[in-house]
């Protein structure tokens, strides 16, 4: 084995995360793609290497296999300091998880590609009704996470202070994700600032689904 | 302000992962608990605490709030280290974490009360639609999370070795919940395993649902 291998998606907004954390910390990879619309990550080939047939899924040196973006995201802070993708205290870092969190654990669960393939398949749920569905749930936590963001004085050009870290990685990835769905971003002044911020530094840029070697138009 | 408040509720299972981590560090608290089917943490005087709604949230002494659970136990950890909730190798916390988010982000977030009621407002989901939801994600996520830990050298008693840590407070807070979906454990020997083990600790039975002063029969 020689060097990191990145199981992934270009639109698959987790995988965005990972690259965005990658790119900041300056680490090379192999991209391995994985069309999710064709099934391609529920193939035997990929579930012996991630027996949850997820994207993304980092393959280290060792050939061990990390899964779940924000344990991945986690381990390269520990393991590559610069720059640090959470803050100095453990009050800092518990706000930054936990705004990371409201992002990765409220809204994106509900509202990825295979639960939405589950209300069509199983409610017979309808485009309109999908686009609802995935606005509703953004809104639920974008309101409070709005509130939070423009009532807190740790609050800076991004997240927390001037540099971005965990909350804005899953932040910009969120917001984009929105794109696709027409979600209304004008109630959000806060978090549309913070996105902007992201994506005026090239290594959200280069991580971006758009600049995916299987990125489609 | 003096000492912890925790806003919570005895059935969430979230809630419970937080109670399990403060028994564990042995950390006293105020318990304040919101009943979810009346609707008690929508009221505005607890949306003033926490703009999210949602249960649990931890208030420290200085009166912060903290929210999301996983953010809330890593605070604990690193605040009040003895017994630690984490391995002491980054390789060690990725897998750790990455267990406890396969539960925290892929299974409990589509399952949760607020996502089940949706699917009965929405899509006019019965009884046995939300049944078969609920136990639909568990098996999706559960399958490859007993293959992963029966096939890796580092479960032992728990998740990671013989101690108890942050991906046995997640596995034993959703085994808990599936039984009140039906969910058949037969097909996870060592989940039901590391469960079991769980539930002998004081620390896991003190935190318990059943256990709490807003339990209902």
């Amino acid at each position: 084995m020689t060097g990191l291998v990145l199981h992934n998606y270009w639109r698959s907004s987790t995988s965005y995360r990972v690259r965005i954390a990658l790119a900041m910390k300056g680490l090379d990879y192999e991209y391995v793609p994985h069309h999710l619309r064709y099934g391609e990550h529920l193939e035997p080939a990929y579930k012996a290497v991630n027996p949850q047939g997820l994207v993304p899924a980092l393959v280290l040196e060792d050939g061990r296999l990390l899964s779940q973006s924000l344990a991945i995201i986690e381990y390269l802070d520990e393991t590559v300091p610069e720059p640090p993708l959470l803050p100095d205290t453990a009050i800092g870092r518990a706000r930054v998880r936990m705004l990371a969190q409201i992002i990765a654990c409220d809204i994106h669960p509900v509202n990825n590609l295979r639960v939405l393939t589950s209300l069509r398949t199983v409610f017979r749920a309808g485009d309109q009704d999908v686009v609802n569905w995935f606005r509703h749930w953004v809104n639920e936590s974008f309101q409070p996470l709005e509130t939070m963001l423009s009532s807190s004085s740790e609050t800076g050009t991004f997240c927390h202070g001037d540099t971005p870290g965990l909350a804005d990685i899953c932040l910009a990835a969120q917001v984009l994700n929105n794109t696709r769905f027409g979600v209304d971003m004008s109630p959000y002044p806060v978090i549309s600032r913070i996105h902007e911020a992201c994506m005026a530094l090239p290594v959200f840029q280069r991580a971006a689904p758009k600049n995916q070697i299987d990125a489609e138009s």
